[in-house]
């Protein structure tokens, strides 16, 4: 009896599993649904205070945008900036702010307005959630977008960590030269109205923890309190050994779908009521640092 | 003929004023659309190091949890207490972690599941987009909320910004002696999962900007780390000369109609494509300092 009692409760264990938490499926997700980020794709960012900023660029959607960004990273433009805006639940802000400093040579003065980008060619995996800025939802290539399936345009979008350019009144682009970071509730309303140009995927909370500034929007009121940056160079020119290297989990692989769901419907010990739905920013796509070897 | 040409662009402008964008919507808003907060419904934390932070607490949404808070107030339960868990774009937390001091008298120690309260008897102003974590969204009392008219229950949301009682697994609910504050992408996954019970009305940047523990979960590593809090009262039992006062916009007044249908249709100069829409905690309810005298 007693081994039939036993093997019931197996059984049991078998038809009702306990619900998988999103990070344990993340954790579960075969190799082959991870991606390696090329070198050329991540900006490192090293402040004077030696804390580290990586930054994964998008040229799949900005591509003007990110060969200035990669250009002016090789030309060292960036050595000696400083972050001098941080306002709170909206942005931190760095680069060389009014600089008369000429812009290096191969960098586009006026970049087209690289907002959206055609739908077609990308395989989106949509979010199956109603979204509020866009017409729908979803990811592709390893990123959140807002796509318009009747207009044909897909746009990365303002999550948190998210970097976009600086600019000034509408239609000027901004070259690159000065970028900021979401530190606080995705601004949306930014979407398709500035480049976005890719994401923290390492230290944002070096940035997120920084002093707010006090003038308007979140500036520094003196130059002496702007926070100094030693450097930003792309990872293909840091040294082999200490170059970082980090994967993004496939967004069409079965796991990606999973983790969403799994973020949807929270069931874990913690949780009452799963929600039922989740945002396009609450889904972040995960990153990991790439495997030795 | 010069005369009629001015008077021509004069009726231009008068025909198509330039849109307003939301602040100016709210500064605009007649002193009758505002609403002064009961200095029994503000909790003022102070920080060792001189840093404010003030908070509004939400009696209409849970009645019992509040009182705690008010009875722990009153006992300056929370005198030399600490912030213990910083954890990036998610929550700061406070309390007295892992104390053994005895309650207060008049602190319920096993409050109510006060999750959501009866939608009857509220006025809800809907928000005319669709929400992710609830059947509809809107405002209601000053506080963005989620309901389910089928279910008849309404609950607060995890907003930035939004202040939430501590608890173990479930069904614990949590004295109110921890709280946490949410400090980046509205985590609204908690909505209804935990007791929700006020918000940080001003000051959230002394603790957004905390530095961030290094523990799972934020958790600060070293006891040393803990940012040490001073006290916090209600406002009520503060000396009338320091005490504080603020006041939220009637979210049924035609102002913060407005204020929200401008923030879903940013037309301002440096818009190029407004969105159409706006999720729930980008259209924060406005509060200001209550005017003197």
């Amino acid at each position: 009896m007693r081994v039939i009692a036993i093997l019931s409760l197996l059984a049991l264990a078998a038809a009702a599993p306990a619900p998988k938490t999103p990070t344990e499926i993340v954790a579960a997700a075969p190799a082959s649904a991870w991606k390696t980020i090329p070198a050329d794709d991540l900006l490192v960012m090293q402040l004077a205070s030696g804390a580290k900023v990586v930054l994964q660029l998008a040229p799949a959607f900005a591509p003007v945008h990110v060969a200035n960004l990669r250009a002016l990273a090789k030309a060292h433009w960036w050595d000696k900036a400083s972050i001098y805006r941080v306002q709170d639940n909206y942005v931190v802000q760095w680069g060389k702010n009014e600089s008369s400093d000429p812009l290096p040579a191969g960098v586009v003065a006026k970049p087209p307005a690289e907002y959206a980008r055609p739908l077609k060619g990308l395989k989106v995996a949509p979010l199956p959630y109603p979204d509020d800025y866009a017409p729908r939802a979803g990811y592709t290539l390893g990123w959140p977008v807002g796509y318009d399936p009747k207009g044909g345009t897909a746009n990365l979008t303002h999550c948190y960590g998210y970097v976009g350019v600086g600019r000034d009144m509408a239609p000027d682009t901004g070259t690159g030269g000065e970028l900021y970071a979401v530190i606080g509730q995705a601004p949306r309303h930014l979407d398709r109205n500035i480049a976005v140009v890719g994401r923290a995927i390492s230290g944002i909370e070096n940035l997120s923890s920084l002093p707010r500034g006090t003038e308007t929007l979140g500036f520094y009121k003196e130059r002496s309190q702007d926070v100094p940056i030693a450097w930003i160079r792309l990872a293909s020119e840091i040294p082999a050994a200490e170059r970082p290297s980090f994967q993004y989990l496939d967004t069409n692989a079965p796991a990606f779908a999973a983790y969403v769901k799994a973020r949807a419907n929270r069931k874990d010990d913690f949780f009452i009521r799963p929600a039922g739905g989740v945002a396009l920013c609450n889904a972040p796509v995960p990153i990991r640092p790439a495997p030795a070897g």
